[in-house]
């Protein structure tokens, strides 16, 4: 049956623009070197280390998220060298797959799906592993919505010579990441998630460790593209090294503008108070909560075996424009996964969940109509 | 407090338009006495017709809803005539004054705001003063909330000489109106409510025995830019008398398909479904509904007299992106009105109320979180 309905787009990247960035968008597409290009970029920057909170350089790549990771393992660890790499979720595979593709060697200290890393199991490798040159960390773990502690895990790698690198790319701008307080050297970063920008622009802040290991390496990094000292470089004019998606940098300024002007602190504390809303609405379902250290941007929720995982993400996207994202791996067709950054707000998550109670009943699921909403609405009023 | 969200433009009009029909609006500007613009008018006239159910031939003017009315008006009763005015709410008023504005003495058939007529009574009336050339209604008062009995009043007046003029500006395309079954000899509609275009086109559905008045007229109407036959002999050739405002006739096809692929009765039958959800959750709310016979495109909302109504309407504008509407007349203040039509959806809807009930409760209203919610759930899943 067909129906007018607007189309929501709830997913861990990529999510909705806001208008004055889109409308950025729809200008004429004027030349990238220019005065007037020069200076959105160097707001553009200004704009970034703000919501990084950072004082580090950054590159500004035309890339996707995967980009950047690739410029943090070719930028720190030369071929031969060693890495750490925190195992558990879709990208920490990626940085393990980056480090093997660039014959760097992992070592995984893993856990299962769904839980976190502890900090003084990663000192415990680096102790027994005193060459490991980097360590790498993810944010946010897009597939299975753990928010590990960064913080914890950058002062114990900061006691040691080897890079702090994070995969900040779902979460910054969206949940706490104090780049420089918590001593992350490369800080990989993507346009498309909290950073309400369309997908095509990628970020990496570095360090002055970063930069001294990049600067140390006596043989090039296999990277022209992503050579990181190409970018630091332009940046000193204002200026990308090639071609910058220049549409896409003036619509990120707006949705920088947007946030700054809140207050990044401010957006965390706001997304916080959504992510609890949502998990409280999936407990009160009757459904199970996944992330043992749940981030702040996602949440991923087991679906009971009697439910059509692939039935009800049909149905939420042609009855009620509802697009949220299903799970990936082992978790693939059991679970799904409710994006809350950016501009995705309070109305949206309630109508979502809305929608999740009465697809749920209708498929059999035992639910109260209102349960889920009712317990929203509770914690969205403490 | 800024926080990250969407604007939900949930007013009795405008109403949000759909992004097929605002792509439209964003196209480089072309030229109107084109093939290219007459086959857009052509479609554009077939697509009012099945919206409107009506063979009848459709004036598309370049005007506001109130230039309908005003064409409905002066090409239908001449200078000295008598027109019968029901007589309930802003818009009913407007038909009063348009009366006296161009020398048409109107009786009042007055019911107090909320209640709605009854084509036994204009029976009387009709049958008392034989000489009223014109019976003007309101299918939806946007003031009240009233949706009136269109189809047994046109069973009255069709018994007379007299024409049939109904203001549908607000309800047609949201709420059912059979504009050739129920004998409506002009109709009335306006282009920013259930048509889901921006403001800036109003059309006049015009029948056979409409025609054949204005045709009678010895005098010439007091009008020359809203004379209907202008529109008329233009219209033969799939063209405008005036300039027509090309960009929104090329959005307002778009809106038309949309409506037309689902089909008009479905879209109706959403919009009630929609329109008694909303009717629950008032009520579980512990509010009241004024009208007493409510239309389905919009639900007027009486506030307890506790409520802050002018601070409830700015805390939902600014801190949930709502953007409903307040009240008119003796109702100011003391009521607001939701629109549910067009591209307003289930969710958008679901939201409203949820804002709501928070704000409510900020307020000091004794309400359990959830209960209007809950409510709305049950009806949606009836």
């Amino acid at each position: 049956m067909k129906s007018l309905h607007h189309d929501r787009l709830m997913t861990p990247g990529p999510t909705p623009v806001p208008e004055a960035a889109r409308l950025m968008l729809a200008r004429d597409l004027r030349h990238h070197r220019t005065t007037e290009f020069r200076e959105i970029f160097r707001q553009t920057m200004e704009g970034l280390k703000k919501v990084f909170c950072t004082k580090n350089e950054i590159a500004l790549l035309c890339g996707s998220g995967t980009s950047a990771m690739e410029a943090c393992v070719v930028n720190a660890v030369p071929r031969g060298g060693k890495a750490l790499v925190l195992y558990s979720g879709k990208f920490a595979e990626r940085w393990a797959k980056l480090c093997e593709r660039f014959g760097i060697f992992p070592i995984l200290y893993e856990v299962p799906w769904g839980r976190a890393f502890d900090p003084a199991v990663v000192r415990d490798y680096l102790e027994r592993n005193p060459d490991i040159q980097a360590v790498y960390a993810t944010l946010s773990e897009t597939s299975t919505g753990v928010g590990h502690d960064i913080a914890g895990i950058g002062r114990v790698v900061a006691e040691t010579d080897a890079l702090f690198v994070v995969d900040g790319i779902s979460g910054v701008g969206g949940m706490e990441c104090r780049t420089d307080d918590w001593q992350i050297d490369l800080l990989a970063v993507g346009s498309q998630k909290a950073l309400m920008t369309p997908p095509g622009l990628a970020f990496v802040a570095v360090s002055d460790k970063a930069w001294k290991k990049r600067d140390a390496m006596t043989v090039p990094p296999p990277a022209f593209y992503l050579d990181l000292q190409a970018y630091r470089k332009s940046a000193q004019t204002n200026d990308t090294p090639y071609t910058p998606p220049r549409s896409l940098v003036a619509a990120l300024l707006e949705s920088l503008n947007l946030l700054n002007e809140i207050g990044i602190e401010e957006v965390w504390r706001q997304t916080s108070r959504l992510a609890r809303a949502v998990r409280a609405a999936v407990t009160a379902m009757g459904l199970t909560l996944f992330a043992e250290r749940p981030c702040d941007v996602l949440t991923l929720i087991q679906m009971p075996e009697s439910i059509d995982v692939k039935r009800l993400l049909s149905d939420l996207e042609t009855r009620f424009g509802v697009k949220i994202a299903g799970a990936q791996g082992d978790l693939k067709g059991k679970a799904i996964r409710i994006a809350h950054m950016g501009m995705i707000d309070e109305l949206d998550l309630i109508g979502c969940v809305a929608a999740l109670e009465q697809l749920l009943i209708e498929q059999g699921w035992e639910l109260t109509p209102g349960a889920g909403l009712t317990a929203m609405q509770r914690e969205l009023l403490r």
